[in-house]
């Protein structure tokens, strides 16, 4: 697939440089928006803008849309302004939000300038809302409807302002105040009568958000209702856009990206790895480096404490690694499956004690095996007497409870105090886990071995 | 929100026991779906199969498909047979697929035996394909068009056949053989004209999988191209079924977890975690822990290796846990980014020079401001001498070169050797990394301290 993509972008090159654009038209109105777009992101600024006016009109903004804003900008830069202007015109009002919150301002003042008054207004009212905001992902495009209206009459004004919209499979029955009233999909409009009226056979049970809502609460709400899009209101309940599905799966991925990023101790970011610079991708990750490792200081203090007893005892330094490691393995462990739990829906506070008290019993499990497999190791590899072998076995068990324990209650407790789980993962539940085991580890070696 | 459910929960508790049917049923239906089925899965058994029939039957089969297979056998169970026939009827094909796949083979065969002769041989069919593939995920009533029908024919067979069909918003144009010929949305056929052909209107570059392509490609490609739904054709491009964006999105969201499990070393699962046993949960867990904990005897045999040395200055070891963790963490913070891009197609294999590059860089800036604040703080806290100083720092940051090195390489050389990717984070990362800044730590210690 990736080598024929190869051939592809090969051959339109070579046609470009022999100015063979019949042909590259013919190529080029067989192909998919999104992979035209992906494969103009192959070519040089100037092979670029000869090739995008090669595409018709409606087909062109669809490619525009799908291509990364930098190649956007360049595509700009080259627009005439009736260029600029036509591409304007074929784009929905949330795509030209997305792009116009990437492009530096002189241009965002020059694409202002060339679109019409309305999507103006609209795109300015979305500029407003906070990054995070529902508002900031919707678009003010939809199908609207009255009560009073028969299906027949939807379907004369669905043909009339449809085309501009981004979905007509859900439409929206406001009142003269623009308040929400009702919906209908396209499937119900079109299995009724053509007399019937929108009042009665619209869903007045509704499910909506506010401008203001998170966009993570947004996604989740179309995972579960498994919605195709969603109504956005503002605090008087007056309807002002709407979200559709493949929005909301891109904020689902997003917010999963940044969970993971958070797990592993790094800031999240929005942007993909290739794209960002060296020095910010070490700002989103030494903090968390250093404020680790300054936790770590403890870790390091109990072993100075312990001096003597390691002093007499050098075998039991060998068996630290294992024991950090297998602790810090086990909390991970427990902590990410509780972190995943509770962003999707499956765990929640209330659930603490069954949590931990199944944790505690996996706990015992995973500690019994992994002693017994361990002191035969011990015993036979590593040649250790059997008292070194009890104490690092015994240690291995407290340690695995304590990890499990701490990596179950952590996530959840952040929860409930409004902090994000996610960042109770790995990382951190690894340093605490460390310190307590090795204090753990010491203090059965000193009681056992009287030193 | 969750107070005002349990408050909802306690009200229709009360009036079951009064026997108040007539209040509840106009509870009920003021409810969504969704909320019904969660609502209903609170109550005890004879509770549910108590209130289940008071709902209208189409409502009825929504809320059973919504509610967890433990809930739907406790409701067939107490079905009669017309009841159940009667649920059957409202189920779509996938629904009853998903159902059956969770219900003892008793339940199956009773299930089978009261759906009529049509669904029993489609689901028979997708119960036939591998658990992973499209063909698992697919239903099989969709909207199928011929070419030489108008717009208007279109609308008489969607309007005939439409109440049954999972989505109506994409038709598929099929010939004599069945095989897939093009396709046209509801939004075209409703914005073009009534005598239009649809031969004419339909879009004939189509994107479709075989029954037989991994379900994680089916998603990915509905996130790139923004589908509403996908068609699934067998080895000779006769169509199938379909899939649509809700079941997408599931699947989605599961392997989004599958590669979170397996990040923190734990053997994927699709069961959530409170219904999973707790031998259960140790199966997943404690091979992983085992074998992480049998490789950290390599690093046990490096500082047994360094008996001597350790013997001598014994404040050396309380830099190991430190130097550890930070490896590990470096390590995971580059594992966990590159998996994730790979995995969101932000990455590729020839990408991995350029990776390796900026991850070095990035490790410099690491290991410099990290070494910086860790002299300081090991002369002004540790109060160690200066050269003990010198060698955990420069440790530090070759610790860090390394564990960056090894944290973004590996991941993508298994996906090179079509391994999974996320099998390479922290947990692996971190022993290989451990020896490894082992090793330097002692073989730096013992050239310099002549030790």
């Amino acid at each position: 697939m990736d080598e024929m993509f190869e051939t592809v972008v090969e051959n339109i090159k070579t046609l470009l440089r022999d100015k063979n654009w019949a042909k590259l038209k013919i190529i080029l109105e067989d192909m998919n928006e999104q992979d035209i777009a992906e494969l103009f992101m192959e070519l040089e600024e100037r092979e670029l803008t000869l090739i995008y006016r090669l595409l018709p009109k409606e087909l062109a903004a669809e490619v525009f849309v799908n291509m990364e804003p930098e190649y956007q900008e360049a595509l700009i830069r080259a627009f005439s302004d009736s260029e600029l202007r036509e591409v304007l015109d074929e784009l929905y009002v949330d795509d030209a939000v997305d792009m116009i919150e990437e492009m530096p301002a002189t241009l965002v003042k020059r694409i202002l300038n060339h679109t019409d008054p309305e999507m103006r207004k609209s795109i300015n009212e979305i500029l407003r809302y906070p990054e995070d905001s529902a508002g900031s992902i919707m678009t003010t495009e939809y199908v609207d409807l009255k009560r009073n209206m028969t299906v027949s009459d939807a379907f004369t004004r669905i043909r009339r302002t449809g085309s501009d919209k981004e979905t007509i499979y859900t439409c929206y029955v406001t009142d003269s105040k623009r308040k929400l009233k009702g919906v209908v999909t396209a499937k119900e409009l079109l299995l009724s009568d053509e007399n019937n009226l929108i009042r009665d056979i619209m869903e007045t049970n509704l499910i909506s958000v506010t401008t203001m809502e998170d966009k993570e609460v947004v996604a989740d709400l179309f995972q579960k209702y498994d919605f195709l899009a969603l109504p956005v209101v503002d605090t008087e309940s007056r309807l002002v856009g709407i979200i559709t599905v493949d929005d909301a799966i891109d904020v689902l991925q997003e917010e999963t990206t940044e969970d993971i990023e958070k797990m592993a101790a790094i800031t999240p970011t929005d942007k993909p790895y290739l794209k960002m610079g060296v020095t910010e991708t070490w700002k989103k990750r030494f903090p968390w480096l250093l404020l680790l490792m300054v936790s770590a200081t403890f870790t390091g203090k109990i072993i100075q404490h312990f001096q003597n007893a390691l002093q007499t005892y050098v075998i039991l330094t060998s068996f630290i690694p294992m024991l950090m490691d297998t602790g810090g393995n086990c909390g991970g462990q427990a902590s990410v499956t509780i972190i995943r739990g509770l962003s999707l829906g499956d765990i929640e506070f209330g659930d603490i004690f069954k949590v931990i008290w199944k944790e505690f019993r996996v706990a015992i499990l995973c500690g019994i095996t992994l002693a017994v497999a361990n002191f035969f190791k011990m015993m036979i590899v590593d040649r250790v007497g059997i008292v070194v072998a009890a104490i690092v076995c015994g240690t291995l068990v407290m340690t695995i409870i304590i990890a499990k324990f701490i990596g179950c209650t952590l996530p959840i407790l952040a929860k409930a105090l409004h902090l994000d789980p996610a960042v109770m993962a790995s990382p951190f539940i690894t340093t605490i886990v460390d310190a307590l085991s090795l204090l753990v580890y010491f203090n059965i070696a000193k009681l056992t071995l009287n030193i």
